[in-house]
This record gives structure tokens, C-alpha cells and sequence, in this order.
């Protein structure tokens, strides 16, 4: 069995200076979306080299392969990669984290400073923005790093690192530099880790291994030259409006029924192996309710919810763009509306399929309206459903590393989100992706009041590095 | 016959110093809804003032009886009451007016400075924000007091004027000052004319009977306790925005047919002697297709499409409060949405029972849908439709004077929007009230590049004069 008593000793002993150097992060408000916070993001950067360095990773502060931010004059932050040990012996772990958080201000209703990490021992939190997200994971593998060092242990594997600035903005050109650097810098890596999503609930810590995608949608429906007055035209015009609510009403039903033929067709079987994973999940029908803080939710048990978030596709209506949408009562008839919805897909759902039936719905269904009005349909994006297989090595030594750490086997989870980077690393390196949580689903990572257990950071730390030398014991198969 | 030759030739001769009267006033930005433009809403009452004393007529600028606007510390402008003449051997009548505008900037697209009256001798268009809505008519008023002064000739009647500051801002303390002064100031009026409207097109004048009202209704539908992630959420809850999809789906169908059962049950029957005046209203589908801005009139003739407007209600979803309404592909499912929609009422629609079986239909309709989600659903505000009897004394005074100046027996029109004054007017007052519009429909009131045709202006103003005289030569039966 593993015996990494001192590699634990030393990450305890050295908690204080662990969370410092996260209390010195959350202090640079890194925000990625806020051009008056673009400094900082950069001055963030710095900090994590200086860190990176200190503890003796070989660090390359790459400029962003797109230079500018797209529509600005503004640099993009670097993305910084790190190398620490090219011991041909050893097995070489690439991980991946962000170093940028979403805005944060005292305005929108946060008790504390966000950029003040503020502990509060009686329940065991630290709040402020980044803590959880992500600042917290990226630093653990450097404390990982740090507490091999005090224990005096052999660090277990070469360690690859990818922190980029941009992810809370929609990554600008980070898969540019995976896939320029698939065949060069990462060249060596045998399994990727990313330490930057969530345990499903509160207790019991998870491995993820899947991953819905995304396919989102505009409808824009155009009659008049120009906003028209209700009085002067309701009666006798085709409105947009009623076209598009009409159209919407088509696409999804209350009970959140998929109404587009075909889309169920493409959803994978649910196998009886498959159905057993979900039996003994550590979650519950009230920390559902909790979570969207109403009992408005659809299914009646627990495995019916998990697989209506893990493994069924959802479609929601998200807004209307062009239509009256302020507070008061006008009396407006939209010009030009635009409703956006997007479909959460799963396998064995395929990007082109879904468009297709979705577009060739809307048109048709349209068509049936007998409006006068025109239609224009449109994908915005889209991204792949993720699915990795939980029995590969990455992900037993995940598990074992948790299991060591928090004495229990962790569930294997799926999340109904998606976190693109995953499917750029699988298939630009074609290795194993694991997804390894370190917060809670409390911590409120993108909401007011984010945190991070002062346990799940100092605990998470050690199952990093744990899960580095399962990595280094694994036959690999 | 009437001989206004000297009156008439008098407003001819001093055309140009009325057009230098309306571009003082259209100099004065008094835009009611910005408060960084309430001094010069003050300001404009102060120079129609100076105007109105100028030509003889005694003023009374009254405090509004609201004092401060709503929810702020601003004070209301004042309402210029003004008396010109007390014969009791002639008829008094009150007339109408705002001396407020519509925001305005160059920004919004107007190809001239929009506080600069600026001439376009070529096609006679004065353009300007307030030029037609409504400093040019109600200067009309005063203009034809000094024309009758020029011309030598005693002025026909008592002339009462109202004059507001905030009518296009919902008009705040004209209701409670018009029924105060009811049986006070006003107490001596024999007829009210309100010059606020526009022609059906831009060739023929007419004068207004009817006017569609209109009761607006707010549907908030709510589930989450806030807003939630659709990769998170997507599938397990019941979507706020899912449901009120479906329930305005069944309140109108594409070609504009109320669905809410009994509507219709309520509208007047179409009478053969109705259905004649329709007959040679001077308008075109193509004239309706410019307004529009496009080909996408659900009626096919003329007179179908008047009667959609005028005699009938129609339902139009003018949007939706909480859901996502920004450019851009947010993944949100709203917590609440508010969706907000008016039907226009025609007689003999009572606001009571309107707002009955839309609102139990909204709840009827809600509840089998089968949701989870909680339904709020209510009458945010109504005003009744108004229907005049276009042979009455004061109409026909207003038909002899356009055809005295135009030559053409004017179009009887009704409206497809509201002017609630005119129902204050005639429930306050017992009195008839005519609309007698001066712009055209193409003026643009609320939009960029408003105009008033210089025509328009200086053969207004002798309608407006003419009008006074037929008046006082009407046996008032």
C-alpha cells in the first residue's frame, strides 16, 4: 500500500504558508472580462511564475498565439507553461488550470472583500473570488510540489503545466496553443488532470468523466422597417413577436420534453452497466432542491435527475433579444426579435446531426405558421458532448489517490456543463483526460461569496499529489 | 359663406414670424423624461407663457397638484391655464395642448440638429423635435389669436387654454387638475378641441372620433430562487421561461386573431352605416406598407385594414422582463420572467370584464399546464376606448373650417392608440371633444427627423382659426 504519511505530514505543517500564498492570489483581482482588471490579470501571471519558479518549475510565459483580444487593442494575458522533472523514467502528467477569475464586487451583495480572502473557522470556509475557481486547485499542485520537497520524497512524475488567464472569457486562444503544442511542448505528456470543476454535493468527493456539449441557437424573425406602436398597428400587422413565441412553443414542453423529432433518436442506450453507476451517488433530492432553492424540480428521484443532467439532452429557452425587456409597460411591437435557445447534448449526439434536424424544424415549423415575416436560423456554437472511460489508469489512480486521502471511494460523476478545454486536450494529445474536483458544489464559483473549504484545500492538496504517485505506481493498462 | 379672407391673408403675411415662434420653441430642449432636462421643461412653460401674456391672454401658471414627479425629489412642470376673452355672449372653447417633447439626439440619427428648426425648402418640411408633437399646433392656437388681431377682426370666441408639460411622460396631475377645475376654470367651456393628432396620410385632413384603449397585463411566472445554469439545471427543473412560451402561445395566433375566448364577444357590431364611412377614407395598402416598413399587413384591403386598427382589438406581445435580452449566447435559465403584453379595446369592451377573462384565462391556462412554477398574473393599467358622434356641432365646425382652407371635406377617422386626456376631458367637462389634428402620419412624432410641413403648420393654423369661427356660428345643435 502507499505510504505517503510524510508527503501528508508535510502538507499539514505547511497549510499556513499554503493558504497565504492562496490569500496573496486572491488579492490580485485577475478578472479576464473587466479591461480595468486586464492588469492585474497579468500581474497574476507574474505572481504564479514567481511561485512556479521559486519551488523550481522551468516556466515559459507564452503571449497568447492571438495577440490582441478580439474587437480590442488590449494584450491577452500569457498562457504559462511549466515543466518540472524530464526524468525519462517517469511518467509525465500534463495539468491544466486558469489563473482568472470572474468580476466580483461588494456591490453585488458579498459579505466580504471577494478580494480579501477572509477565513471563517467556525465553518471551516474561505471566501473570496477565485478561491475555488481556480485559483485554489492551480496552486495545489504547486503545494504538492512543495510538500514532496519538505517530506523529502522523490517527486513521483514529470509535471507538465498549462495555466492560462483567459478562462472565464472564453479561452481566446488557448486551443490554438494546445494544438500548435500537441506535438512539442506536451509531446511527452501520458495523461492529462484538471483540477477545476466540483463535487456533487458537499461530503463526498467525485471523479467526473463526463461532460454534456452544447449547441446554441438564434431564431431571428424581421417584419417591420422599425419598431411599430401597438395602437396605431396591432390588428394589422404580422408581428415577429407572436411568430416567435408561437415557434418557441414548438421546440420544448413544460415538462421539459424535447418537442424537435429526432433528437432523442441519437441519445445512447442506457446500459445495464451504466444504470448501476447511478445507484450509489451521494446526493439527494433536497440538496437538489437546495441547489435551485425551490422544489420546482422535474424528476422525482435521484437517478432520474442525475441522468436528466448527466446523460439526457435538455433544451432552454434562454431570452429575447429586440423585444421590450425593461422594467414599466410599453407598448412596443418588436421590429425584429431574436429568440436564443440552446440544446445540452449528449453521446451519441453529434454536432451536425442536431443542427440539422434543429434548423430544418424551425424552418418548417415557421413555414406552417403562414407568417409573412421572414426567418433567419442559426448555430452560434456549438461544442462535443465529453465521455471518458472511468476504468482507465488516469482515473483508478484518481481514485485510489482519494480514496487514500478521504478514506473513500469517490463517485464517479458526470456534469451536465461543459468545459471545452477537455475535448481540445483528449483530442489533441489523445490521452486520457481526468477530471479531478477539489471544492464543493457550495462554493458558488461563478455567484457572490465564493469559497473554498479550508479541508477541501488542504486535503485536496494532498490528493494531487497522491494522485501524482498512483500515477507513478499505475501499470499504465 | 364664411369670409376669412383677411384673417386667412394675415396668417399668410406673417407666416414667417410664426415659423420663428415655433423655432424659439423647438430651440428649447424640453424633453419630460430626462430629468437633466427638466429646467428646460420649466424653461419652455415660461416662454409659451411669455407668448400667451404677449398676445393678451391671461395666464395662470398652475403648480402640478402632484408637486414633485414620482419617486424622485424633481417638482413637476407647471400646466399653463390661460383665458382669452369672457364674453358671455360668445362660446368659450378650451383647447388642448403639451409644450413637452420626446427624447432627442443627434446620435439616435437625426440628420439635422434636433433642437434646431431647420428648414427643407424643396420638400417644405420643418424639421425638429417638437415641430409637430405638439409645440407647432399648440403655437397654431396662438398664432390665429394674432392673426385675428392683424386682420382687425373681433375674435369669434372665449378661447380657455390647457397647456401641460409632461404629457409625454404619462401626463402626471393633468387628470387630478381636470377634474379640480372641471367646474371651476373650465366650468364655462362649450366644447373641447385637442390638436395632438395626425392625418391618416400625408394628403388629406381629418378629423378623429375614436380612439381604441387599451389594458396591459404582466405575467410573472417564477421557480428557481435564482437564476440557474442550463448545463447545471437543464432538464431536472421546470423552466420559468418554458411555461410563459406556452402561455402566450395561446393568447394570439400568428394572423392576429385574439385566442382568449369571449373577446370578441364584447366588440360592437358593424353597422351598415359604420361600414359606409370607411368607404372614402383617403389611405392605401402601400401607404400602410411605407408606415409599416414592409409588405407584411395582415389585411388586404384597405377598408379590413382601418377597421383592424380602428373598430377592433388586437393582442400584441411586447416582450419579456428577466430572461436573457442582450446580444451575445448566454446559457441561463431565468429564475422569473415577466412577460408583458396589451390588448387595444374597442366599444363595447369594458376594462372590467376585459380584465376578468383575460386574467382567469391566464390562470386557467397556467394550471393546465401542470407546472410547478407559481403564476402572479395582473392588469398593470387600462384605459377605456372613446367613441365621439362625428355630427355633432363641434366636429362639424371642424369639417367646415378644413374644407374652408383645405377644400376638401375632411376623412372621419378613428385611432388605433390612445389620448387619454380626451376621455378626462368629456367625463370631467360633459363636453364634446375633437380631435382636429395639423401634421401628417408621416411626421415621425417619436422617432428621429420628426417634422411638421411648413403647409402643415400655416394652413393649420388657419384651420385652428377657422375652426373658432365656425364655432361661434354653430346653433350648437
Amino acid at each position: 500500500m502507499t505510504d505517503l504519511s510524510a508527503f501528508y505530514k508535510a502538507v499539514d505543517d505547511n497549510a499556513e504558508l499554503y493558504i497565504d500564498r492562496l490569500a496573496k492570489a486572491v488579492a490580485i483581482p485577475s478578472v479576464s472580462a473587466d479591461p480595468a482588471h486586464r492588469k492585474d490579470v497579468f500581474a497574476m501571471a507574474d505572481y504564479l511564475e514567481g511561485q512556479m519558479k521559486s519551488l523550481g518549475i522551468t516556466t515559459e510565459s507564452r503571449k497568447n498565439p492571438l495577440g490582441k483580444q478580439a474587437g480590442t487593442s488590449m494584450d491577452l494575458p500569457p498562457i504559462l507553461l511549466g515543466t518540472y522533472g524530464t526524468d525519462p523514467a517517469k511518467k509525465t502528467v500534463l495539468v491544466y488550470g486558469h489563473y482568472d477569475v470572474q468580476p466580483a464586487s461588494l456591490e453585488d451583495g458579498w459579505n466580504t472583500d471577494p478580494f480579501v480572502l477572509t477565513q471563517d473557522d467556525k465553518t471551516d470556509r474561505m471566501f473570496g473570488r477565485g478561491s475555488t475557481d481556480d485559483k485554489g486547485p492551480v496552486l495545489g499542485w504547486l503545494n504538492a510540489i512543495e510538500a514532496y520537497k519538505k517530506a523529502g520524497i522523490d517527486f513521483p512524475v514529470n509535471l507538465q503545466c498549462c495555466f492560462e488567464g483567459m478562462e472565464e472569457y472564453g479561452s481566446e486562444g488557448l486551443d490554438e496553443l494546445i494544438h500548435a503544442e500537441a506535438k512539442e511542448y506536451f509531446k511527452k505528456a501520458d495523461c492529462v488532470c484538471i483540477s477545476d470543476n466540483y463535487w456533487l454535493g458537499e461530503k463526498k468527493p467525485c471523479l467526473t468523466y463526463g461532460l454534456r456539449g452544447v449547441s446554441y441557437f438564434n431564431v431571428v424573425i424581421s417584419g417591420p422597417g422599425a419598431d411599430l406602436h401597438s395602437g396605431v398597428f396591432g390588428g394589422l400587422v404580422q408581428e415577429p413577436m407572436t411568430d416567435l413565441i408561437h415557434l418557441f412553443s414548438k421546440l420544448v414542453a413544460p415538462d421539459g420534453k424535447i418537442l424537435i423529432p429526432g433528437i432523442y433518436d441519437q441519445v445512447s442506450e442506457l446500459s445495464e452497466k451504466e444504470q448501476a453507476l447511478y445507484k450509489n451517488i451521494d446526493f439527494t433530492l433536497e440538496e437538489l432542491q437546495d441547489a435551485i432553492g425551490s422544489k420546482t424540480n422535474l424528476k422525482e428521484t435521484v437517478a432520474e435527475s442525475l441522468m436528466a443532467r448527466w446523460r439526457y439532452p435538455s433544451l432552454s429557452l434562454h431570452g429575447i433579444e429586440g423585444a421590450f425587456s425593461q422594467a414599466g409597460a410599453k407598448t412596443v411591437i418588436p421590429a425584429k426579435v431574436q429568440g436564443k435557445f440552446s440544446i445540452r447534448t449528449v453521446p451519441d449526439m453529434t454536432t451536425d446531426n442536431t443542427a440539422k434536424i434543429t434548423l430544418d424544424f424551425l424552418n418548417k415549423t415557421f413555414e406552417g405558421l403562414g407568417s409573412k415575416n421572414t426567418i433567419k436560423v442559426e448555430m452560434l456554437h456549438a461544442g462535443k458532448p465529453w465521455y471518458s472511460n472511468p476504468d482507465h489508469w488516469n482515473f483508478r489512480a484518481a481514485a485510489a489517490a482519494t480514496k487514500s486521502v478521504h478514506g473513500v471511494d469517490p463517485d464517479l460523476t458526470r456534469e451536465g456543463g461543459s468545459i471545452p478545454v477537455t475535448i481540445t486536450f483528449e483530442e489533441a494529445l489523445g490521452k486520457n483526460v481526468c477530471l479531478l474536483p477539489m471544492g464543493q458544489s457550495t462554493d458558488a464559483a461563478h455567484s457572490i461569496n465564493e469559497k473554498l473549504n479550508r479541508r477541501n484545500y488542504i486535503e485536496g492538496t494532498k490528493v494531487l499529489g497522491a494522485y501524482l504517485y498512483e500515477i507513478s505506481r499505475s501499470d499504465m493498462k
